[in-house]
């Protein structure tokens, strides 16, 4: 994964691990240290990873981390080089560990570092407007404009030919090459992701980023989330309407186009060409295929293969759902 | 009914009251003073509240107050320590009444008393970004943050540990400790609450507030607003994501969840520990248990028992609905 | 068409538009000169307009357009006064054209011609916040009020007795008397209107622009495009709730009221006294009549005739509705 921003503390003692995750020492070297915590796919050598679910057994008994928490029940998929460490709740514990090698990524407090565009170095670079606010590990490419009252808080990357509407807010994000953000927008905050807890719900870090590939457009008013543990992103050529909320880790494949108001629950991936109609929404965890279409206002609640087009909620293929509705056709 | 942020203008004759609803004087003292409007269970004697369905009869029977505007139908329910004002709109004749108490509360245009924080006596109290604006009328707690651009006008209470983002717009709120309001949003603005005209639509005053309990997280582009004869209330550690409106006179249970662009209509309660899926919608004025698990995409349009899960359009129990798309969810 | 915003770069020879189409000089006087480019009906003699499908036959056939855009197949619909140029893609080929005509009307980038309400004429004649922001070509009547931090980008005319919120942006765009604007709209941007191309979309023109007539109200949050080659308009004394996404070219009659989070797709025409309930979305391109009523959650994708009431998705009858979902209404 793609991780720029956020600073790794580690690397971080595997007994400090086992204190934070209430565990014996079991057979370890306390002293060993560990790098990163990652995903299965991702992982390496003294990185600790996460395995929560069957759906993983592939990556897991493939991966290269040195550790990995899961459960008892998942344990036995892992290779011999990689040490379970056994807990009750494998996301709530990772959590906690991600916590401890990313402490920047769990809040989203307004950026301290803002300053006016005018006292920075890019007021001879960028067409601005008024009361531009810009954060530290910034840049920003040629012929990119900026509108009144937008903010954009640390550590983004903006590219070349570039318009940033006005009153938008981006943070944790890459901007490729000519993407216009439309205004009111808020790209880059932490998802919607959390423990419930009866007292206080607990935050979990979000570590990955938003980015926004080539010849984007995003409409006024949207909300792209960041994502946890992997990234959120908008593929090349792919324009979005007003007032879409795109959640954590969302995939979106290139040339797709999507109208107002849908909204993509996290870590669903949408495939190339895809064309979704206004105020229809997509569930987490989903995979929707490349040239798919889905009509407006249909709910998808479970995959959808390449080449199909759904409408409906549930939203069904669409031969069955003009079907279902033969005698509201007929009276088109 | 908690309202500490509206002034009350009464005592107000009740002569003065039959002159706005155009009523004769009846066998009443016109001399007689009218201290407060207030809904039936909350009024006092010396009051004046309203009755217009038979929904609320027992709360009629049992009314304090001295005056009642209410239909020539149900004026018998209402005690004989209460006189009834019969008019034909009871809704409209309140609304009248309550302009003449509250006149502060119809409209919300910009708040004039705004100046920069810098000017104000919390420039060393709470921690903040550029262009933020303070009304009159504030109370801030210890370690709190608001973030750039962000306006809270006047008549809003802030606890301990609140962080309020940026381009954010609070009025006529009291938020709790611990809550966190993200980007973008706007708090306590006055409900879609009006009475239609062929001419020119006349609005109905906004008494309530909204009240946001210890421990809460309100996303991005969030709305919620504030009541109107009683407060919205969002309970303690619950969490809404991005891009959702909450009504006026909405009560959220402690412990819920709500996920992206949800909507719920005025004057509906929803219960403790309850879950809402992203684009759910809930009509108004219905009452959702405690424990109820609402699927992403449902339409709410009756009221749902405790421990319930529902979902589809209209909202049915869960396992109705899975008889019914069974087809469907064979193929899953 | 009302379009006093975008200046129109004609007159063009047609030897020149028959360049940009690609186009052969056929037996046309290559020196001709096109006045302007307009839709079937307001097209004048000297203008070209475009006619891409059998449903504006009637219009084709009384077009007073010199020159039109269109393909061999409906060619022969128009008159004899009108030479059809045949291409292969109308929307796109007009598109190109009404590009020619009105280069402005393609981006919406921030209005560099603003500046603070301050250093402006109006600092004496309208009631402001702080940071307000005007461009050029602005008019606003008496008695009115803007909000903090508000943008009135270039071309806007503002009547008597407005308030615009804090946090709004309005472009474009003709505001009647008695309108009120709440905070965060973004209004009058450009529409998502353009042409899907693999390797970069191409835009559209936006030459209409958005009207609200009198005794309006805006909610917060809410998006209102303007139009593409037909203005935005909505009518007198209709009233839209929060969240509201209204897309380019739609029409809503007088005295209706449209509820939060409502949706209606481009060019859709809405009627008079119409009553749209929470979260429901209307298609692009359809016919909704006077006195209709939608239930909250529909989605239309049908013409509604004259005081239907509907529900459901895709919305239907009410009686139908009811019927279908039995056994739903017999537990109420």
């Amino acid at each position: 994964m793609d991780n720029p921003f956020f600073t790794n503390k580690g690397p971080v003692k595997i007994s400090e691990i086992l204190d934070i995750l209430n565990l014996k020492s079991l057979n370890l070297n306390i002293e060993q240290l560990v790098k990163n915590v990652k995903d299965l796919q991702n992982a390496e050598t003294n990185d600790i990873s996460f395995f929560h679910s069957k759906k993983y057994k592939n990556l897991a008994c493939n991966t290269k981390a040195s550790f990995c928490i899961t459960t008892d029940t998942l344990k036995n998929d892992l290779p011999v080089n990689c040490k379970p460490l056994i807990v009750e709740n494998v996301l709530a514990s990772t959590s906690m560990i991600t916590a401890r090698f990313y402490p920047d990524s769990i809040t989203d407090n307004f950026d301290e570092t803002c300053e006016n565009i005018n006292q920075t170095s890019f007021k001879d670079k960028v067409k601005y407007g008024k009361n531009i606010l810009l954060g530290s590990n910034i840049k920003i490419g040629t012929n990119c404009s900026i509108g009144h009252n937008s903010i954009i808080e640390k550590n983004v990357v903006i590219g070349n030919h570039c318009n940033i509407g006005s009153n938008t807010i981006i943070r944790n994000s890459i901007i490729k090459n000519n993407v216009k953000i439309l205004d009111n927008c808020v790209i880059g905050k932490h998802g919607f992701g959390f423990f419930p807890n009866k007292k206080k719900n607990s935050r979990y870090p979000h570590i990955g980023i938003v980015i926004i590939e080539e010849n984007c457009e995003i409409g006024c008013g949207s909300t792209i989330d960041r994502g946890s543990m992997s990234n959120t992103v908008i593929g090349k050529n792919t324009y979005l309407d007003n007032q879409i909320h795109i959640a954590h880790n969302v995939k979106i494949g290139q040339n797709s186009i999507i109208a107002g108001q849908v909204g993509i629950a996290g870590s669903s991936i949408i495939g190339e060409n895809v064309r979704i109609g206004g105020q229809a929404g997509i569930s987490g965890h989903l995979k929707i295929g490349n040239n798919v279409e889905i009509g407006g206002g249909s709910g998808v609640i479970r995959n959808i293969p390449d080449n199909t087009k759904v409408m409906g909620y549930p939203a069904k293929n669409i031969r069955e759902f003009l079907r279902d509705n033969k005698w509201y056709i007929k009276q088109l």
